[in-house]
């Protein structure tokens, strides 16, 4: 089959990969779209260096084969990227996400979405509404790492909230938020993604026009949330947020961040709470009902067959996202 | 009057400071005996750098004027050590204590307790029960701090909780935790500290006897309260917490981390949660009742004459809560 493998040398796509075999309770499911995310290109420029494979964990397939599970035979499906040990105290807790011996699709020791087949256990399915296109279908991994949020902060609508970054993932953190009611203020640096946010009546920010930036900083926020992914980000929303108030970081940065004056969070009481994956079930009733503008995110869609100047394209400045499949 | 001053040279006992006078809403206090805590010696080591005053925030005293409020006058107190200024947007959101222009008593532009009297808004006083003797009573600051973690973290009967640091705020915040009746295990290094704990059947573990380290570090917790203040015992915390675990900094630091590896903190989920000030009706009640092992803590007690001594001794390794007062 094809695939896109990261190696030692970058990026290749490779035409005579082997077809994966699912495992025991395992399915093997054709890939029919998936999308280039952030942390594909972190992959890319180096962050946890060691996973070479096939990359990518944002998909839409439809399952080909699931021996001992036949009823998901031809089922069109998302899928959970990560696979717990399922024995270990977190898996036994509920938290096979954080399993240590965990592999995650197309990032730890499991070859991921950008080639013809992958293999997912069925337990990590979820059967698509057939209102939903494939190309929206392909949000609703990030989409659910957005919703995560809300199930990790009580988000109040009487609290001044900002999401800082208007790339991918801010979009539709935005977009979530909003759903709230709470008094939401996007932030960002470029008007066109900016605008996909106003259109939708959410309140908007350039981070880069000085007097803005200092009518935010005097009015800090209940919650910010950390979308940029780097350290000038972090730093900017750490002075955004108000004593006793909440960092919430969706993002991981491929560098560490400079000397830390860890000090100021236990003075001004601030949380920084880290988020990562979320559920899936919310973000595919969302994204059927059409609750959330995706079609204006999508910036590209590439063949498999040209799968590196697809990762070359998501990673240009401005670039939102870029689809891979057929 | 008698004051122990931290000047540009470190602290001089002055014995002619002038003695304050109350503002509009505030009392003069006597002081009958104050307590040495971290933040002082933090202080003299050039955290906050520019502080120069009176130092000492944990106190117990006597109102002996209140111009207009007179129904404290004889009144024996302690006092909260923030002092928003009361107009802002935080003072109006009853955050007072993280107010922009807040003084702290003996922190920030507020003379403070190493003294025969200080000034504080009545606001700010708490009538003490008689049943509690003035050498308890200079707790009820440090032991609101450590309850501050009740009011920011609901912790769970079957959550194992470490607490990381046997120095004076860390066997408060520990019998604080017991009650909750966690999981909870107190970490540190000294055992005639921890046997404190181990007295109260609070279980304890020594993190510089590697067995034990390996136990602690494959059985990760829910909940991990940093009150060791140094970088060391951060990157230690950091460890000994689970994936989706909460790190509670209840400690300031004298200086920065060094590179910090934040994306961590996505991948695994961590709530990191600042820790300051907390509330003091229920510290008051708490010792009132004679609930919380306090008089082992106190290592010696000075007169403020020897006030310079004092401090000496509590920055002395192994030494817990030294008083100074009369």
């Amino acid at each position: 089959m094809r695939a896109l493998r990261l190696t030692d040398t970058g990026p290749v796509l490779d035409r005579e990969y082997p077809t994966p075999s699912p495992g025991p309770g395992e399915a093997l499911i054709r890939v029919r779209l998936a999308g280039i995310c952030a942390t594909d290109l972190q992959l890319l420029a180096g962050y946890k260096q060691g996973y070479r494979g096939v990359l990518g964990h944002e998909f839409v397939g439809e399952v080909v084969k699931a021996p001992g599970h036949e009823e998901w035979v031809g089922q069109r499906v998302a899928g959970e990227l990560n696979i717990g040990c399922g024995h270990c105290d977190l898996c036994r807790r509920g938290l096979g996400k954080h399993c240590r011996r965990r592999e995650s699709l197309g990032i730890i020791r499991r070859d991921g979405a950008f080639a013809d087949f992958l293999t997912l256990p069925v337990a990590n399915l979820h059967p698509l509404l057939e209102a939903l296109p494939d190309e929206h279908a392909v949000f609703v991994e990030p989409l659910a790492a957005a919703l995560q949020l809300l199930e990790q902060c009580h988000i109040r609508p009487d609290q001044r909230v900002y999401v800082l970054g208007d790339g991918r993932l801010g979009l539709l953190v935005a977009q979530v938020l909003a759903r709230t009611g709470c008094d939401l203020t996007a932030l960002g640096r470029t008007p066109v993604k900016l605008a996909i946010l106003a259109e939708r009546h959410i309140s908007t920010a350039r981070t880069d026009d000085p007097a803005a930036l200092t009518e935010l900083l005097a009015r800090p926020a209940d919650l910010v949330v950390e979308v940029t992914g780097s350290p000038d980000g972090f730093a900017l929303a750490r002075q955004l947020v108000r004593p006793g108030g909440i960092l919430a970081l969706k993002s991981t940065f491929a560098a560490d961040l400079p000397a830390f004056d860890i000090s100021s969070l236990v003075v001004d009481e601030i949380t920084l709470l880290g988020s990562r994956c979320g559920p899936f079930p919310p973000a595919i009733r969302l994204l059927a009902e059409g609750a959330m503008a995706v079609q204006p995110l999508i910036h590209a869609r590439y063949s498999l067959d040209d799968g590196v100047a697809a990762l070359e394209h998501a990673g240009r400045r401005g670039v939102l996202k870029v689809l891979v499949g057929g």
